[in-house]
């Protein structure tokens, strides 16, 4: 059965999340219902990363395996069409071999937090970023984040539910910059820990409030205790913008190993 | 009674536009229900310019006149508070002189039109672009809006139920970038002619998509004649971003000619 990359956007107001659940709505389900609804097939789309409930994502990849050879782009078309009128959309579509796996091959994944850092609350971008009405020293942020960008033990910054097997993950940055009264958090790593990029901002906008001094940022790492960090900032301001991949996952080969230990557990 | 300037932020997703009427939610009806709550008293809340239904604003202005002097946060605050849950926000608010009129003191307005130029719909940005899935070229469109700047009779471009007495406007700028996926189209003019700016970008729409050639903007500029020009685009792109007055409206004084017969007819 041939296999299709998909790259996906969805605004993650209103939906469950990524993966499939009784309860409602979720990214998965909608995606897999117009892959069904196309194909006549039952389909199962594999997503690079289990976004939370209220999530979004401009670059979340996916994985599906079809049973006709469709052109690329009737794949896209077909399924847009069939995801009206949900807030979810292909924006690419490509063949790729039956060993890349959209999880399992990813090796590296970037999110973006927006901050609406202004004493009014949001009109035009409800619902897409976190308001925080006081306001925050992006410098002093920077300083704190500092503390957290390379090899760590993030036991301070995992939900309890997270299913990895070990806290141990590499960051590889955390640029923070301020546009206008937005200010801009972007981690990057191979993968991350359950709700690591939410707690890691819930921990820096304490610093840019003055409540931490960004030192203390070190100190919550190093005590490897959640509750020595700071709370989960909301799902609202959080975006999965990119999901990478070797060039060699995307050529066809028949040998290659692609069980990575470090990229199995990955959920925001 | 203490006037004040509200600058405003609101999505005109659902809204009717600006302008209080009988038919459903309109701008400044929801921001008068909320100055009624929190002041006890009816108001009158004049906007800058009267947004059409579906078009967003960053930086809306109005006046209000209140029956107590309060500190400008309380009145931001108030209204913020009151106004849940429409998608309206108050960002700033400044005392005035009675003599400041939103609309007539106002010598400058800018919009931003967003073109979203990708084959997939949009997900995140759902009714805040105008998604065209054929390719831009924005040179072209560069080419074909230098033909606007300055100041002309832009009857081609002015809706059939534009009140203003004129067609004379002087379009000061219109810069046209693109950003990844996003054309970026931003007017600069003292006022605008009702649907101006959409009739505007529809009409380089068929220039970037090759359906006309740059020169043919003049050609429909100098036929004064609106079914020269191209079909109106839709409001979902356009965004009201800012509205400046001159220095001396903002400052108290006794004797001072408002009546200016170029911003009595601002609308989009």
């Amino acid at each position: 059965m041939p296999r299709y990359k998909l790259t996906i956007e969805y605004d993650g107001t209103g939906l469950l999340g990524w993966q499939r659940q009784p309860m409602g709505p979720s990214v998965q389900e909608i995606l897999e219902t117009a892959v069904e609804r196309f194909s006549g097939a039952c389909a199962f789309v594999q997503g690079a990363g289990r976004t939370d409930a209220g999530v979004h994502a401009t670059g979340q990849v996916a994985h599906v395996d079809l049973e006709r050879d469709y052109r690329p782009y009737v794949v896209m078309s077909a399924i847009n069409h069939h995801v009206k009128p949900a807030a979810v959309a292909v924006i690419a579509a490509e063949r790729v071999p039956d060993t890349f796996h959209a999880r399992l091959s990813a090796n590296h994944r970037a999110y973006l937090y927006r901050i609406l850092n202004r004493r009014a609350p949001p009109a035009v971008e409800r619902n897409h970023v976190w308001h925080v009405p006081v306001a925050l020293d992006v410098d002093a942020m920077i300083e704190g984040a500092a503390h957290l960008i390379g090899h760590h033990d993030f036991t301070s910054f995992r939900a309890a539910e997270c299913q990895a097997k070990s806290p141990m993950k590499t960051l590889d940055r955390l640029a923070i910059s301020r546009v206008g009264d937005e200010i801009r958090i972007v981690p990057e790593a191979r993968s991350f820990l359950h709700h690591q990029v939410r707690n890691i901002v819930g921990t820096l906008k304490l610093v840019g409030a003055g409540q931490w001094r960004p030192d203390d940022v070190k100190r919550a790492l190093d005590a490897r205790d959640r509750s020595a960090a700071g709370p989960t900032a909301p799902p609202d301001g959080l975006y999965l913008t990119r999901v990478g991949y070797p060039a060699e996952a995307m050529l066809e080969q028949e040998s290659r190993d692609l069980v990575d230990t470090d990229t199995d557990d990955d959920v925001e």
